[in-house]
């Protein structure tokens, strides 16, 4: 199948995962994978969470944003592809002056 | 992390999955998930094969292309997002006239 996002609502999560303003996201989920276009304003942020039964893969797709993955601090580029494995810990946070999009992915690893 | 392509020598791989020509890929993988860029000449696919422990997700980031998806014929342009779960059968065909490039997930879904 073609995921059509125009076909999704943009729909806003504020303070998601413990973050900072509201994540908007188009999200598609069939249970065993998560697939979504997201936004986040300057300021905003996905809090730090803990991948427990899958992963998630961030291909950053405009802007510049900052992951803090296991405690180290990244700094994404647009086309930069983020990989957080399960069981491991990571944030997005918007530090700049401009929207970041990216398009994410998180899969259901354990059955 | 990062995923540095830069640092991920390009590999070719002839008559992949039994399709034409060669996919031209630069992988990453840790067991658990592959994460790929790819790059089909025109003429050149990825065979039909079913994704029986895993699912896939193609983004595709340049050209046009055709997938053959359980069955039924999809055209993906640049940006558009293939979802092929678990369980199903799909193919990447490049019968354009000019190279395409995509991005590409599988992820590994059964214990």
């Amino acid at each position: 199948m073609i995921i059509d996002f125009s076909q999704i609502a943009e729909a806003s999560h504020p303070q998601f995962k413990g973050g900072e303003g509201a994540l908007n996201a188009r999200m598609y989920f069939d249970g065993k994978c998560r697939i979504m276009k997201g936004r986040l304003a300057p300021g905003a942020s996905i809090g730090l969470h803990t991948h427990e039964t899958n992963c998630e893969i961030i291909i950053l797709t405009s802007g510049t944003a900052t992951v803090l993955y296991d405690g180290t601090r990244l700094t994404l580029h647009a086309g930069d592809i983020h990989y957080c494995p399960m069981g491991h810990t990571h944030s997005l946070v918007n530090d700049s002056k401009d929207d970041i999009t990216f398009t994410a992915i998180v899969p259901e690893q354990k059955d």
